[in-house]
């Protein structure tokens, strides 16, 4: 069990508000598994705690001190939404042995390989992933996407899970003629609709096992543990925050495992991942 | 001139409220030229319009409604910030012929090539660059950066300027060593402190001629115009909002001009955009 540097504190907030359940890696070293939304029902937003199929709508700040209101929905009453609006959203390429084809990692890859997407390409489930016109060649990426809870700048690997707040499931849609001809994969990983995620966060799981699972009309086609990342949650974390500062509810998509193919419209996709979650979106063409 | 396709709208606003101004590109086919920062004094920070030596904090939507308050400052009393909060901050690749060694324009090029910065990397007029470890050749990079204005999604050229609030300074710091050893560019252009940006918003300026200099230790290093832009602003709006939505307040550094070269520590960076202003900052170490 790791032990929080800020016990002292965080015992103080416990004492002071006992339905303040702000310290999700406190839980998580507890063993204790917590499931959060954001979501949307009439005009209100907000963020919710999930028990069994009830979302609670809290006050406060998620990233930071919140506590329960009386409010409660049923879960499939709501619209949940995009998990966080994060400041940006940044994406791990090459990152599963299975991904390069179980050869020796090639030296490029021994450091973390990042790049980035963009908030502006995020849907949550049940949205539709449209196919852009000028791509002939759209694939899936089933991905584990590590939800950032706290400011993070120089994290050392020892304590970067202490700045994961949660993970939650993605879809790191690649039109693979775009990543082949421009210079940079701005729109062949970023285009609108390009970032499916969600449908919850959860925490207290163990990040560094979780099956990743991508389902096309039903059938199978990625699965694989976390477990074979090359560089797993804690390592990229302490990585990326050598160079960029990262905020509470930045977004990072970890890699995907093994072969990916070609989607087209009328295609089901899901992203199941064991104990955090199904993530499900069709495809559409552009109109 | 070009008509504002929202006049009757726009007329009924300025009726409604004479001082409201948030119409830049009417203005700007009026050939009102209007300055903007955002500022911070104190524990306040706000938008302001900049007359002469003085700005006047406003009150409202810098990008919808807003009017002039009561409140004016010297502009020496007020620090200056990154003039917007970016959901995203994009950049061209290659945009000027002269960057290309003015060889005729590669097939690539033809269409405009983008990548993504980061707001993480913004710094504003001032604040250093930290060269962070792990490079051995970071490079200036002036260019002249859109700011825009309105909600942008399949835009055609002809109506591009019309979601552009107005334009200010940046520099595109870059690690050239990065660039070449990563899979992609999020760290070699996306580090912390790598996208100084202001000090002030400028519309009602012709975008297309705007002549573009850096001063490296007060020799001038880049000097050319706007013009030669191979992909120029509405072009370059237009292109980018077929893939991905423009929100009001996105930064898009446009592309820099000729040869760059190496900074180090000590160095002086001076992006001078003539009608636009001097983004100043100086380059430092690692601590």
């Amino acid at each position: 069990m790791r032990i929080c540097p800020r016990i002292s504190v965080c015992t103080v907030l416990v004492i002071v508000c006992g339905c303040c359940l702000s310290i999700p890696h406190l839980l998580a070293a507890e063993g204790k598994v917590m499931k959060y939304a954001r979501f949307q029902v009439g005009k209100t937003i907000a963020y919710g705690v999930i028990e069994g199929d009830k979302i609670t709508q809290i006050e406060g700040d998620l990233f930071g001190t919140w506590k329960k209101t009386a409010t409660t929905h049923d879960l499939k009453s709501v619209r949940l939404l995009v998990p966080t609006q994060p400041t940006q959203v940044i994406a791990m390429a090459g990152n599963y042995k299975s991904h390069i084809k179980n050869s020796p990692v090639p030296e490029k890859f021994l450091i973390p390989q990042a790049f980035f997407k963009s908030p502006s390409c995020l849907v949550p489930d049940g949205a539709d992933v449209i196919i852009p016109p000028g791509t002939k060649e759209v694939h899936y990426e089933a991905e584990l996407v590590i939800v950032i809870g706290k400011l993070a700048k120089n994290v050392p690997e020892g304590k970067a899970l202490d700045y994961v707040f949660g993970v939650t499931c993605g879809n790191d849609i690649s039109a693979r003629d775009w990543q082949k001809s421009d210079v940079q994969w701005w729109r062949a990983k970023g285009s609108d609709t390009f970032g499916p995620c969600g449908p919850v966060i959860v925490s207290g799981v163990n990040y560094d096992d979780l099956q990743v699972q991508m389902r096309l009309n039903g059938k199978v086609v990625q699965d694989q543990s976390s477990k074979d990342l090359i560089h797993g949650v804690a390592k990229t974390v302490s990585f990326l925050s050598q160079h960029i500062t990262l905020h509470p509810g930045d977004l990072i998509y970890s890699g995907t495992p093994a072969d990916t193919a070609a989607i087209k419209p009328g295609d089901l996709m899901e992203v199941d991942i064991a104990g955090v979650g199904v993530l499900k979106n069709k495809v559409a063409a552009a109109k």
